[in-house]
């Protein structure tokens, strides 16, 4: 344990950029970047366990039905099975699908990265070499100058074997060249060395040269990467035949800001993986980036309508979990359990409703409480959204029996319910599941298929009225208690008090009605009611009222409201 | 599915600050803001399954242990266990501890709030309500100016029940004012609805009242936070009795960048939770923060030198995982698996070795390539570092070795051993654990405690030499080959040529030495040695020579040679 009271004597302050006339921080994004998938060579390098051949062919099918047009397959010179998985990704890219490989400043690997590429449609030969004066001292023991030499010698290479050579003319070359790492080299010295290979490579405004300026270690708040990128761009000659890509990794947690910061900053391409895999804390995540276009309004050119579907093939290929915070894709990221959060969704929906009702569905803009998504655009439901556990309010369970069983559960039914909820869920010292809430439902409030344990049981009844009883209604029937069939009779002016008297008269029980509502369920001829009713209720021998509720489902007014109150009957009889 | 192809028709762009005269691009964070942690009021109304009572308390002294001073414990008017948990907080909390609790803006609720905390040491009484025209609209159906009215009104309140109030003289009282949600209400609205309430609370330099400018939910880039920052900052008046605190959420994955730009923009404090736990995609993370101050020289305040047990205690209680690349705390965020990192994390740690000779010690500056952090400062082991699977060149392994068994093989031995390890990683199909290589090695090597199923093995020798025999030693010995003992005898100028001899005069093979090194192990009187021998070899009958390396480990040099020896010839024998 060495952690320092005064961690400057280890670690030194990155140093802040002098950028006068500073541009970005104004800038917005308002159109996507070229993306590059990295995958398959940065992701799949960072894994405990590589992926197998055939999961790299799947997560290549993946990527390329997702809509990347840019996918570095591989380091081919590293070992055989890079190259042969090349071969695959060339020999099945779509024709306007980019076969991106990756080759350190060695001829001979040179030679045998271009090799992997033959006959493909498009490829891009990215070609790296350490630029930082650590790298260049610690690793390659290279000066300034030297390292300059070699980048042009490996560059001039590059354009020998193939865009000077008529007989690779079936494939269209670019050519990508990263400093490493960009963001720890003297800045001048980046240009420098940059324009040296663009002068070796001669690009065209049509194929600009890819300048790929790498945070391979994240050493800096994100701004500073962003002032990097914008001295870069406004230094670098011939801006119009530069294509300047961004590689943010995110060891300080903000690799997504930088890549965000670094296009305001004048980059045009992003190279990423899905969810953020890659060395140690990961490459930026291309989901997030995509998908924070798409909350703002911008099409990302990328399709993440099944997000669940991506996430499945990371996980599956990569065999690291997505988290379940991990943006767009977690599993928790539209989840709302917290009461005062459930009630403002709920709100903000009815709101939207009323806006679309108003506005004959014209209105379409996304403005809920807590969602910066529509769920349904990544191919999540609602019912996902609200979930339920002991912190939840009442709100919380209301909608997963709304949602689920189409019960629209009156204010003080969803009190009461809630408090069952709470109990149920501090008991289990967990979250509820959607089902477990249902069946929780369905059984305090007696609405099992199975009723046989149950008190009391409607068995039947009729109700008869006429102009020889006035408005009186006459009702008889078969009520079954605790296994016994009784024959009942009532009557009063409507099916809910005659049943209440013919309670009273064959039972003993005093109830009354504390109040009452009920909607319809479902359309045509499969409409049912369902009916919610509070009673109070005196008991033989009890010296207190008990106030409970109770809800009836069925076709028949009548008969959903006698079996609201046997519903609630049912409850009050489990309480003595 | 609703994947938009142009998502402008339901998702608006965030509008830019318009911030003439922007300052805090060019600020650095120098030093540590205040934190809160507010991991058991935000962070646990997340979970699926809620903190347990314990685990609560678990987590609070971890808290105070790490060195927070401000805690956020609940939302006491909630639930009885919300207070209960406070007045367990109260209770325990050493005194220069900030109890912070939460309450919205209703009289009864303000009440229970300012009870809970009775008696305590600190206390921050922690008001929210509704300001963005989507919250105040949707959930309250307020007014802006009713909104400040009923702030108002809270705030003195609360400042009626607290610093009015001489009966709690015995509290050091703050208050804590959040606009929800502020990055989505018009600046001008935030700093009117703030003055307001500083003025009805009338803070002090000496505590100064809290302004929480929450992103409840993020929702542009994280500059424009960093704008309405220095907005508010340069606006709102007697800015020393202010202090501006920071409550990021991690929608679009920039929390932590927000929170950065926001320092720099003038906050001098930030809300979050250990690893980011929170709302959705969680609050901004407290460990990622610290940390990016430390690894810039910057204290933090706050002790992660046993980063593994606050991993543990947050796993545990919130029974959600910290991700393998969370920055800092995720299990392979010190690693590298690709040969060309582990190369140049070497050679940086040799050089790292060969400038603190050079300055006796002093050179204490952390400079290695791809390893951003020191894995000891946060209580990790070297060991961690380096892992193998097929993807890792000779570097990985070698380092392995080096580390567990102080072997440092020379290069062609690292060359020959990584390819057993990439056949072993590929047939695997998974990464190879430290104790699986060092048992790979042992075995491959033939360096195994119990060597009875080796071909060869050395029984006993001796080694004569003396003036009579001028430069030679004659050797003899006996050598068990497949279980049967062999009287062996040669003479050479030394211990290696002397047994190559007897080896082919007993044996009839013909050994030759191609390289040899030889280094010790351990100090002092349990020293021992390591020798690295490749030898050809020639068999009766067979048209080609086999190559091999051997290594032999012994006290005494020469048996170490001849272990050595027999280490290759146990391989070549494997092989015929």
């Amino acid at each position: 344990m060495t952690f320092l009271k005064d961690p400057s004597v280890k670690y030194k302050k990155f140093p802040p950029i002098n950028l006068p006339n500073r541009q970005w921080p104004a800038k917005t994004l308002d159109v996507a970047p070229r993306w590059l998938s990295t995958d398959l060579r940065d992701g799949n390098q960072s894994l405990p366990d590589p992926m197998s051949v055939e999961e790299k062919k799947e997560y290549f099918h993946k990527l390329v039905e997702l809509g990347y047009k840019e996918i570095e397959v591989s380091f081919p010179s590293a070992s055989q099975i890079d190259f042969d998985f090349t071969r695959y990704a060339v020999e099945n890219a779509p024709d306007d699908v980019w076969i991106q490989v990756l080759t350190p400043c060695r001829e001979e690997l040179i030679r045998r990265t271009v090799e992997s590429v033959r006959g493909a449609k498009k490829a891009i030969i990215h070609v790296y070499l350490a630029s930082s004066p650590l790298f260049r001292d610690v690793i390659f023991g290279m000066t300034e100058q030297e390292a300059k030499a070699l980048a042009v010698k490996s560059t001039k290479l590059v354009r020998e074997l193939t865009k000077d050579d008529a007989s690779t003319a079936g494939t269209e070359w670019a050519y990508e060249f990263s400093p490493e790492t960009f963001s720890d080299t003297p800045l001048e010295y980046s240009v420098e060395l940059c324009e040296a290979v663009k002068n070796a490579w001669q690009p065209s405004v049509e194929i600009p040269i890819i300048f790929n300026l790498p945070a391979t270690v994240e050493m800096s708040t994100p701004n500073v990467y962003a002032d990097q990128i914008e001295y870069f761009s406004t230094h670098i000659s011939e801006r119009e035949k530069v294509c300047i890509s961004l590689h943010p990794h995110n060891d300080r947690g903000c690799a997504v800001a930088a890549a965000e910061l670094g296009q305001m900053a004048g980059a045009q391409r992003v190279e990423g993986c899905l969810f953020g895999n890659g060395e140690r804390t990961g490459n930026v995540d291309l989901v997030t980036l995509a998908m924070n276009l798409y909350t703002q309004g911008v099409t990302p050119n990328i399709d993440f309508s099944d997000i669940t579907s991506v996430v499945d093939v990371v996980e599956r290929c990569n065999k690291i979990p997505v988290h379940a915070r991990a943006p767009y894709g977690g599993s928790l990221v539209v989840c709302a359990f917290s009461g005062s959060h459930q009630d403002a969704i709920k709100k903000g929906f009815a709101r939207n409703d009323e806006l679309k009702k108003k506005t004959e569905g014209q209105h379409s803009c996304w403005q809920i409480p807590y969602l910066p998504l529509d769920p349904q655009d990544v191919g999540r439901t609602y019912e996902a959204v609200i979930r339920v556990n002991s912190q939840s309010g009442k709100g919380g369970a209301a909608w997963i029996i709304l949602r689920n069983l189409e019960l629209d559960l009156p204010r003080g039914l969803q009190v009461a319910f809630s408090k069952i909820v709470q109990t149920e869920a501090e008991f289990k010292g967990r979250e509820l599941k959607g089902d477990e809430l249902v069946n929780l439902f369905e059984k305090e409030y007696f609405l099992e298929e199975s009723s046989a344990n149950y008190d009391y049981n409607l068995v039947d009844f009729n109700i008869v009225s006429g102009k020889e009883f006035k408005d009186q209604r006459l009702l008889d029937g078969t009520v079954n208690y605790k296994g016994k069939e009784h024959k009942i009779a009532g009557k009063g002016n409507g099916p809910i008090s005659s049943f209440l008297d013919a309670i009273k008269s064959t039972f003993d029980i005093g109830l009354e009605v504390q109040s009452y509502s009920e909607h319809s369920i479902g359309k045509g001829s499969a409409t049912k009611a369902a009916t919610y009713i509070e009673l109070s209720c005196e008991l033989p021998g009890q010296p207190n009222k008990f106030i409970e509720w109770g809800v009836g489902i069925n076709e028949d007014v009548s008969q959903a409201s006698i079996l609201a109150i046997l519903s609630a009957l049912n409850r009050i009889s489990q309480r003595v």
